[in-house]
């Protein structure tokens, strides 16, 4: 896996095209665009998942008791932490926020900038197959597991104690996975995380002064263009947004606007079209590591415009102190050459 | 190397306290503090820079040929592009920004949300010696790399075409080092960089109808507390900032209020503090991979409040999905028991 900042590079300069500045139309955030630096990132093999035997594992069938006990599971009725379920929830052993019923020993560092890290993180294991990710699986497995998601951002939603709902998928160690085992998280947040305000933000102010939606604008020109489009299916499009913050960086919208993951009424679609395009990076892009999530709109209220989408991040360059220290993304491979090398 | 947020520990909840939410005092981002929770970060071994024999190294003394010609060295005077230098800046041979004189090939991208990419891509080759930075050589050796920091801003200043300067070290491969030569890398950007702009206002917003600076009243309460302070001297306090982002993030603060680092007149103080603290970094972290950063004022202006000073991020854990896609930050060694540490 190598930068895509440093100076390391042997190729001569002469063969690169001149790095450009692209605009994020949500964000207005610019992106440096260096593609063809005589370097391509790449993927370091297999998704390199944490090595670890299925009799080890603490979420293959027949292992139940390993965990805290389920909060819920798609299976046979009557059968609580036993096999036999499709797909299975969770809590997170070490949970990064805790739910409301284990607040005693949260209690004490109430201040204004400090308080206990209240909300909900739920570990959702995806197949009861070890090593094959649900879109490996098929996309029946692939949509149990997005009806799961829809089923517990509404179980959160109900519980009305929660902001935001935030779904997601480190596949890979060197997205931050540290199981094998096929798995996304639940984190149930406190607050409006910073990412989605900024986009609510952007949803604001991206076209002033003009009605509508900017990610339906989006879609239309992406489908008008057509050289950043990944897949186009009845419901869904899939492409390589404009100004990508990093090599293959793709995102799946719904055609219909809506501001709602758990209100999708396509979900059996929307996992062919995962599963197409998820073995898509597997076979052309060697099984990268990457980390999907859904952007949705706040648990509660409707007040603001938005459109939700999947946001899918592949893993194959590494941020360094212009990424981290400003801000400011850097990205290797132009969109239109990734959604040509992913279609 | 591991991930903060996974659910892939093995020992059990009881023992971790439970973890805070802590609001950063400039952003008013908030931070999820995990602390405690059975598993430590841990450094890969030493910063596992490329392996590249220094016969190969195009930053050694007596290579000069194989880089770009030199924009300035620190060197006796007529002997451009040979050995007898102690630091050599250079262009990148693979810019991410480039200059006005290379604009004729990137005119063509013009349009609201698409720009040439023109600003100033520069290496920092801090030290002659291959294989051991300047905090290994000796606070001389990063004295001499902290000067040169300065006068390249001040150049960037005085050519007048540049609104920021982000000057960046990336230490070891995984904090995205291509090559082992220690080097830095100075960005002139064409814009103000979102992290700057999100601290600018912070500077404005984190202490609304108070006078003052958010810094310099930090600055007071982090010695007057004493638990995340790691070193202090006469110009200059060291501490883990209160919401750090990762486990031993580290801020190198001047005591004066002062908004530009290239204004500073300490540098040779700065360079030992800094020394200390980087070997400090090495001997106690089993010299981990790590970004560093000059946070300073846009080059032109001085309208609003600010307060410059350095920010070391090391790499010790992997972003994931909550970090990248919600923007929000998980670490999991508090500052406090990160400053004794280092202390």
């Amino acid at each position: 896996m190598t930068a895509g900042t440093g100076p390391g590079e042997t190729t001569p300069p002469a063969e690169a095209p001149q790095p450009e500045l692209r605009r994020d139309p949500i964000t207005a955030e610019w992106v440096i665009l260096a593609a063809g630096r005589g370097k391509r990132p790449h993927a370091p093999g297999p998704a390199q998942p944490v090595d670890q035997p299925d009799e080890d594992c603490p979420f293959c069938p027949g292992h139940e008791e390993r965990t805290p006990p389920e909060v819920c599971a798609n299976r046979e009725e009557g059968s609580c932490d036993r096999p036999g379920w499709k797909v299975r929830v969770i809590p997170n052993r070490f949970p990064l926020l805790v739910s409301g019923a284990n607040r005693a020993g949260v209690e004490r560092a109430v201040s204004p900038d400090r308080r206990p890290a209240l909300g909900t993180s739920e570990v959702i294991v995806d197949t009861p197959v070890h090593n094959q990710p649900p879109w490996v699986v098929g996309p029946h497995q692939t949509r149990a597991m997005l009806e799961m998601y829809r089923d517990r951002i509404l179980a959160l939603k109900k519980a009305g104690r929660t902001t935001y709902a935030h779904i997601i998928r480190n596949h890979g160690a060197a997205a931050a996975s540290s199981l094998e085992h096929p798995h996304s998280q639940l984190f149930g947040l406190p607050f409006i995380p910073p990412t989605i305000d900024v986009e609510l933000d952007g949803f604001v102010f991206a076209h002033p002064g003009k009605p509508g939606c900017v990610l339906c604008d989006i879609i239309e020109e992406v489908e008008k263009d057509g050289a950043r489009v990944i897949l186009a299916s009845e419901n869904f499009i899939v492409f390589c947004p404009f100004a990508s913050r990093l090599p293959f960086e793709t995102w799946i919208v719904p055609r219909k606007h809506s501001l709602r993951f758990e209100k999708c009424e396509e979900l059996p679609e929307l996992a062919e079209v995962m599963t197409t395009v998820l073995n898509s990076f597997r076979e052309k892009l060697n099984d990268p590591p990457f980390n999907y999530w859904v952007h949705t709109y706040p648990l509660h209220g409707e007040s603001r415009p938005y459109h939700w989408h999947i946001e899918i991040l592949p893993r194959l360059t590494l941020a360094g102190g212009l990424e981290l220290g400003a801000g400011v993304w850097v990205n290797t491979v132009s969109p239109e050459e990734a959604a040509a090398t992913l279609r």
